[in-house]
């Protein structure tokens, strides 16, 4: 759009009358509200953007450190920056609390593949899925059977007894929700070595988690289960993926060669960071906020869940900066390895905190996109919430739905805590999630503060009312 | 977030059903709405991601042909090409309808300045504004002033004589509304060399009109008046500009040296270009979706507005594609020269049109970011389509606000023709606008699919009810 500055004018009028109509309209329905959330949650979204500090945080996080795989170096110097962070930025009771975690390692990956009786080795990209064994040190060569359902593997059956399964069903791009459509393909990734391997297959590769067609392959985890041979299994590239099923189409006979030196070592210890702003009137009143610190061992982490540790960090800084003073705790957890395990999850649930009592917890792990609302498990606290989304309608973060919460925090939602998850829009979610392109070039500064600024006011309105 | 298949599908469960309750509350306000407008919208949300075709016509237009500036060569070629590709997609009554176009060409621009006494020379990122003049040969010279308001130029007035005014003014980052801080920011631009000259200035240089801070300066247009003589204007990348401004600060004279061989050529005769869905009951009643196919001369122009044409085209081959018959004419206009003169906008308002009745008008010239709902310049329109938001629910484009419109359709608006404008979610838009950064890698194909299913089932509502 241009600005023919006279033209331009009576739109720019045309829309703030608008919008002036439009607030008008729903705040009439709120008159009993108290007038101060008003400007207090405005000047928490002023600051965010004014102030711009979410974006620091989370390039710090994604440059000085990178990926944070659960048990890595890498992990260990993300606890030590946030805690280091949140004692600089003045959170009262900064700590570690300790949590064993699984302890998963990739090595060097190799991957290619052999039209028929042809010499020419061909790349795939592929990666390892997360707890998968790896190979022999010469790898293991064998030809690739596609198969797009779980009924065709059936079908197929002795069919693939040592060959590699490619399972190339895609995730369904006509769904409005990605996660819906990721929830509907991703039983291939955790569950394809086991199946290939009850018919003998020797390998499993599966067509990456996403809608995005490119070379970047999207890990993720994947598990065995004791009664069954565990055989290694591999995230291919949509694009490799595209071309493999296209040369087998065809009838070609494709071989594939693969060494993988992942392995899973003892577990190890590490820790959950935790810092807080104490409650003025009900301090053993907990309300929580978290995100995981750890992430996949590729990209930068930046969405999943960098920004979620951002969001959590700068939202109780937004409540300092603003002299804010809750009646009760905001606690800001950011809880380790989420990704292989939940082990920081499961830690704090099951800690021993007397005398306290969690009123709701709300998790951030959606990516650092434009907030668009909330998701809240249980109903009573939906319809208490609901009468403030006026407050995030500036945002266009007013949509506050039954149901949700987070993976981090479903062990404490399991004890009975109500759990509250952000919504963002996540369109381009799964074209970085979990691989190379996750990384913080991919965030937008204005998305990310807006989104810390809705978890801070969510946070302050729970913690005060 | 990870997959642990059992508990992600709990909080799946759990968000599914929280999504039925929150459409079951919004549809039972509407149970009289027509049943066949609920499916219909879903079929075209469905086929808009399914087939991805939006994103294909805005890659051809921004790969093959690129920026498009008003009267260039480029600007011709997406004339022939959009005309070919209506008639390719089987549109009615494809057609140019000629527009004589404002002509102003770029050429070479060089920029740099001198500390002091200092001889190297330092490059700054510049970029002249449309319709500034240029420079002779050897280039202007001169120390640079720096203001950040009217007031300050007011006050230096006699002391900018001579000199080039930099206007270094931000926009306000910490309101929500960006357009808001462009509109607050951009007199600077549109006004500079008016007000610089006016003190006897020999140049302007302001600020890019971005609250990113990086090396790419945002053009756009600029004015002058005939009795005020008439000065260079140039934008400066934020970098640079935060550069001058800090050695400015310390006390330093910068001298800047500017070579511009821009210019203005005599008008030219170029085209809207129109293709239409016949209507089957009230052929002459026509619902108008417009954009704008010419761009600033920078990157792509692929959200301004590209993706606007591509939201338009697409919005009609949908409608095609799920064999809709429309009671009232469905008419695409791409219309030409929106940057630089709106000429194609008073040329499509100004021919006689004998019979017809414009019924209203839908523009999108907000970039292919994920919609969020339309601006409806007249209430009694708003609150007859307000009816039908609930159908933008699922994708969460059912903002319906009183006031808005577009740039392209307000000739018509002024005709009484009610004008519509599609609201997206702009965080990311004044980081690509009139700059190079206005790439197709800036887009992403769901988001500008699901702009184009916003605009086609709003036009099919209005073109049907």
């Amino acid at each position: 759009m241009s600005i023919k500055s006279n033209k331009r004018k009576e739109i720019f009028i045309g829309l703030i009358i608008g919008l002036i109509k439009f607030s008008a309209l729903h705040a009439q329905n709120y008159e009993t509200m108290p007038r101060q959330l008003d400007s207090i949650s405005a000047k928490i979204i002023q600051t965010a953007l004014g102030q711009n500090k979410a974006i620091e945080l989370l390039t710090e996080l994604c440059v000085k450190i990178g990926h944070r795989l659960a048990g890595s170096p890498q992990a260990e110097k993300a606890v030590a920056w946030s805690k280091k962070k949140m004692e600089e930025l003045g959170f009262e009771n900064v700590r570690t609390e300790p949590v064993i975690v699984k302890r998963w390692i990739r090595g060097k990956e190799e991957c290619f593949f052999r039209i028929g009786k042809e010499k020419q080795k061909r790349k795939i990209n592929i990666c390892a899925y997360g707890n998968s064994i790896g190979t022999p040190k010469e790898g293991i060569t064998a030809e690739i059977v596609e198969v797009k359902s779980w009924d065709e593997l059936k079908e197929k059956g002795e069919q693939v007894k040592g060959k590699i399964v490619f399972f190339n069903r895609p995730m369904d791009r006509s769904l409005i929700s990605l996660g819906t459509a990721y929830g509907l393909a991703v039983d291939q990734r955790s569950n394809g070595a086991i199946e290939a391997a009850k018919y003998g297959a020797v390998g499993s590769m599966v067509r990456s988690m996403t809608t995005r067609i490119d070379d970047k392959p999207h890990t993720g985890q994947m598990h065995y289960v004791d009664s069954i041979p565990k055989i290694p299994s591999v995230a291919v590239s949509t694009k490799d993926a595209d071309l493999l099923s296209g040369l087998l189409a065809e009838g070609k006979k494709i071989t594939v060669t693969l060494k993988l030196e992942c392995d899973t070592l003892p577990p190890v210890e590490s820790a959950n960071v935790v810092g807080e702003i104490k409650g003025c009137e009900y301090p053993d009143e907990i309300v929580l906020i978290g995100a995981h610190l750890d992430s996949w061992d590729k990209g930068h982490g930046a969405h999943d869940d960098g920004a979620g540790c951002a969001h959590i960090i700068e939202a109780v800084r937004l409540i300092k900066e603003l002299n804010l003073k809750p009646k009760r705790t905001i606690r800001a957890v950011l809880f380790m390895n989420e990704e292989n395990g939940l082990d920081g999850g499961y830690a704090y649930a099951s800690k021993e905190r007397p005398n306290e009592k969690h009123i709701a917890a709300i998790e951030s792990d959606a990516g650092g996109f434009s907030p668009i609302g909330f998701g809240i498990s249980d109903s009573t606290l939906h319809s208490k919430l609901s009468k403030y989304a006026y407050l995030f309608i500036p945002i266009n973060a007013d949509r506050f739905k039954i149901g949700g919460g987070g993976v981090d925090i479903l062990p404490l939602m399991k004890t009975g805590v109500p759990g509250i998850g952000l919504i963002v829009d996540g369109q381009k979610y799964f074209d970085y999630h979990h691989s190379d392109n996750d990384t913080i070039d991919k965030v937008n500064e204005r998305e990310l503060a807006l989104g810390s600024a809705a978890v801070a006011i969510l946070a302050y309105i729970i913690a005060e009312e």
